[in-house]
């Protein structure tokens, strides 16, 4: 089955929307963990045991693990064995470079790693976005309307009376398939994410900015419509409480989120 | 030192602004190394030793040690103290994502593996380039028209009368200082380079796609004039030779860039 359909699948089984981003900072581990990095997986774990009921998907940010180096990767690679098979798993690198380096990045997200998907940055163009969608049984998820404040200055320029995020999504249609090529929408655009859903119906949306970034669900989810989507929420569940109780907050919340998605959809 | 002075001293030091590409990947070493990511930093070592005396500065290729996970990483790391301190050390990973992954990322590059500059991608906008530049006694270049043919999709898209690229050196220009910011322009496109530098003439370039990838070194070293730059080759050089005499071959090679570029400046 192919991560398309993976993800899909996995969605209809358990009822759930909401991927779990495991942006795991020792800065900020509950207290019952030392601040080192040989916490990190040991956190990861409690976190994955206490949300796996409610989560379609988990989102591990590289970023987070490849500042502790090598033991930094190690613990990837551990979470991404201990997740497994029945949930999904999002390599969040947000890679791209000219062919022949991009081809290396997808080596590492999808032979090494072994994730089901991947994100991907789309300033180099075609060249450097292919070879992520070469590997046609995976779902690779091209950056084009972000979260982040930083998404006003370049995505949102007009082009031929179109916004950019807008040219990046029509010529990557070109691209890859629905089934291999989705797109990363942030949650704080409710608005831009239904004119969107007009021109791209069917493809896979990762939607994060829920929670600490402050997108507002009901008008998210309504805005999405029926079209396939995963809606990530990081901080908000892995660091819902600082203290002892930090695995049954995670549990709490990432219920409270999946009810409060499915609420709406 | 900052970077900045730390690579104008270097390139005076050294009469020479080759930087050597470490794009080093088992299916393409010589013949007397097994094809097995173990041998990785032995061909970086003799790499290292036949080129150092005419290059200025080593790119390190984060993708093509990513993709062999932790192995590849600690050879990485490896590599980054076998150059030293003496030349200048590049990490090319074009990270960019929102504000604390960004920070994430810099940690890695800065760090972590104490590279002297990093690249950084630029279409999340400020909140994702600010943390690389926060780091401002390093050197980060940032993508503004790329070297391969997908440079075409996006860079060069027209808003408001200028080309898309142009408008992420201004941005990014008041982001940064002439010593915290770079940027990287192909040398596939010398035309462009020569407007370029009529309103960017002090920040540093990296300039890659010299070699296999077709940059007219003579065109583009005009185009660029008196500023300050680098110039990177990395699959020429490095697999210069693909038998015994690889050596050799990575040595004169390099000494003839390193001699053609002088030629021009």
């Amino acid at each position: 089955m192919n991560s398309y359909k993976k993800l899909l699948s996995i969605i209809e089984r358990k009822n759930s929307i909401l991927c779990v981003g495991l942006d795991s900072d020792i800065k900020r581990l509950p207290e019952p963990f030392p601040e080192a990095v040989s916490s990190l997986f040991e956190f990861n774990r409690e976190i994955i045991d206490a949300t796996r009921q409610y989560a379609a998907a988990y989102k591990i940010n590289f970023a987070f693990y490849e500042q502790y180096g090598t033991d930094g990767l190690k613990i990837l690679e551990e979470t991404v064995k201990y997740i497994g098979n029945d949930e999904f798993v999002i390599a969040d690198s947000k890679r791209g470079d000219i062919g022949n380096t991009s081809t290396a990045y997808a080596y590492s997200a999808y032979n090494y790693f072994k994730s089901d998907s991947m994100t991907a940055a789309p300033y180099m163009g075609m060249d450097s976005v292919k070879p992520f969608l070469n590997f046609t049984d995976k779902l690779t998820f091209i950056l084009a309307l972000t979260s982040n404040p930083g998404s006003n200055d370049f995505q949102r320029l007009i082009v031929a009376g179109k916004p950019l995020y807008r040219i990046v999504i029509e010529k990557a249609l070109n691209w890859g398939t629905k089934e291999s090529l989705g797109f990363v929408v942030g949650a704080t655009h409710p608005v831009e994410l239904s004119e969107i859903r007009e021109y791209l119906p069917d493809n896979f949306l990762l939607i994060p900015g829920v929670g600490t970034q402050g997108g507002n669900v009901e008008e998210i989810i309504k805005a999405n419509g029926n079209s396939p989507c995963i809606i990530n929420v990081s901080r908000d569940i892995i660091y819902a409480d600082k203290g002892n109780n930090f695995v049954e907050s995670a549990s709490k919340k990432s219920s409270d989120y999946r009810d409060l998605f499915n609420s709406f959809r």
